[in-house]
């Protein structure tokens, strides 16, 4: 009988971050794509738009003028998803099974920088390190409100992931309630800091109170293992993770100790942190040269006032889900299939991480020429 | 303290089915949209094209030739997502968090007609029964394999939804397990049945052995609440259920009394099915005058066969996911928030059912100029 080769034969895996599987069909990528293809992120942006809601001194949709600011700036999003409280209790349900509940709390609009045509790839480390010291004050900010459960930070990059401005900006939204997906990983993490060996296989370092964090030991474990990481940059580790969905999907993780929140970050910490961002996102670009789209999402403790067991077990990561599969304008589309039974991908996690690895450093544009 | 208005005050609901919660901010979709404007669906087709690998008479990708079907026909997909066994096993786990086992079964692609410029919203109803017919059979034939777990039947419809051709078709995957999101459903079918009360509120008809039916139970109250019913056709109801994700998402679910598979349905329950598949997808069509994309999946009993508790709590029905919100050209993007906290939509699903509920049923291109 033939060896099993995850590269030939397809085959589930399992995340246990999220307790859910994925379809991996690696032989996919060999047939012929007929299907849409999407305007290559490839254009040449000004420096400053006129018309741009995000430039220094142009007006924002609420009429309000923007400061001619120099760094990184925040503002209340001018169309929030999310409305300041108090908001009237929700009726009883129509039915047991029809339930509903008021939610609470504000969006905020982080703008990376002044210039509107550069992005992560093209800022400095200095100016990463603004940003990193940005998202730390809006998470202490907004998550010390008491209405505040959870406090999300994300990054929509590029138009086909849904980016109505490519002024570099991500978005903090902060609820009175925990999402679905933060509360399926805390849950899963407390269930495995309460239920792993207390001498992790790997050798990682131990949570609070002693307790093993699936996390630390999966980064840990990944760290020697190499065949998923595409870097490493002081304590920090970017992992193509054994599980993930989209194509080129990364998570950053720091190795080092258990780190709850950004705000438990030291200034070196935080300094490495700056440097894996500005690795992985030119990387990203340099993959097919282009603006490289994706969501970025940051994990950790909900709020830095959440000191329970669900926020003793959170880990600090960020999740990088980027659509591109073929080239600057081949995307995967996860639908039919995938939103019917079970993700599925077409390259395997290995593969992925190897591409990825083996890219220069050195941004496209700054290639000398 | 003013009353709670759904149709303005963000709320978060609850998705029984799955066990997940979804993020509603209705205020949203007064937010002017400047992203990406996707090319509307409106090009008129030819009836034959020469280069169309699903066209009677030509090629297949794999070279083989098509005959001169004139309705319905399936063959095995030739870039198969999942291959026939038996495969190799998997080599035992790398660490205890990286699991993985092997899949097999296959991938059939089931043309639902030979015009190329056809769709299910400009099918006859009798062609549209001669599909319910075709899917039938394929359920059986694949899901009486022996390695076979689940069989699912789906659509992509359209360019923005994946897929790359537009030749009326859609495709079976059959698999060695049951995906994650049925495997979810049936696990929560099945704790319903156990725990609800056994004189279901809503008067709905009770399950096999006499068990409540989450769905049955569900969609018996939506029709006499009727706020979330798009229409109904005989036993069946087109529901935007409670927790719709995407902006017109539709179930559709028949609610004479318990049905488990295709396989259960009367001749006449069939016939009403296909009148209700047209129904809705002549209305989607109309929403914005635009053949509508959408990916559409089958749940059922995983296979004829799975005769134990999972496969009896099951109850057939139909979920409809199209992207579009504002128009024939701009979607509505889960990415960011939703990809890393929380699904949320932009306009209540009661709105959304008015809006279709309202539309005509005769399809825009038929109507008399
Ligand atoms: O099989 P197709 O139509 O070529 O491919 C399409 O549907 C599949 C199943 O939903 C997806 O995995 C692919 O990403 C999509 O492009
Ligand atoms: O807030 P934006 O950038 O206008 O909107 C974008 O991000 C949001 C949060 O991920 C999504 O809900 C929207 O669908 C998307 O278009």
């Amino acid at each position: 009988a033939p060896e099993f080769d995850p590269t030939e034969h397809p085959h589930r895996r399992y995340n246990p971050l999220l307790g859910e599987h994925i379809l991996v069909s690696p032989h996919r990528t060999k047939r012929p794509w007929l299907g849409q293809v999407d305007p290559p992120a490839t254009e040449k942006l000004q420096e400053y738009d006129p018309k741009c809601y995000l430039c220094p001194g142009n007006s924002r949709s609420s009429g309000e003028v923007l400061p001619q600011y120099t760094e990184t700036l925040t503002f209340p999003n001018d169309f929030p998803a999310i409305l300041d409280g108090p908001l009237p209790a929700a009726p009883a349900p129509p039915h047991p099974l029809l339930t509903a509940e008021p939610v609470q709390g504000g969006c905020d609009v982080v703008i990376f920088h002044p210039r509107h045509d550069l992005t992560l790839a093209l800022l400095t480390v200095g100016e990463i390190e603004k940003i990193i010291v940005e998202w730390t004050r809006i998470y202490v900010k907004r998550g010390m409100h008491p209405e505040v459960k959870y406090v999300q930070i994300f990054e929509n990059k590029g138009a086909i992931m849904g980016c109505s401005n490519p002024h570099p900006h991500g978005q903090v939204w902060s609820l009175s309630s925990i999402p679905q997906i933060p509360a399926t990983e805390l849950s899963n993490l407390v269930k495995y800091s309460l239920g792993a060996p207390a001498d992790p296989p790997s050798g990682a370092p131990l949570g609070d109170q002693g307790k093993p964090c699936m996390l630390c030991e999966y980064a840990h474990f990944e760290r020697g293992a190499k065949e998923r990481v595409v870097f490493e940059e002081g304590p920090w580790v970017a992992i193509v993770p054994w599980w993930a969905v989209w194509p080129f999907e990364v998570m950053l993780v720091p190795t080092n100790r258990h780190i709850t929140s950004l705000l438990d970050l030291t200034p070196d910490e935080r300094n490495t942190f700056a440097k894996a961002l500005s690795r992985l996102t030119k990387k990203y670009d340099n993959l097919f040269r282009c603006s490289f789209a994706y969501s970025m999402g940051i994990h950790q403790r909900p709020t830095p006032t959440q000191l329970d067991e669900a926020g003793e077990a959170a880990h600090l990561h960020l999740h990088f889900d980027p659509p591109l599969l073929r080239s600057a304008s081949v995307r995967k589309f996860l639908v039919g299939f995938e939103l019917m039974a079970e993700a599925q991908r077409d390259l395997t996690p290995e593969q992925a991480a190897k591409r990825l690895r083996e890219l220069p450093e050195v941004h496209y544009l700054d290639e000398e020429s």
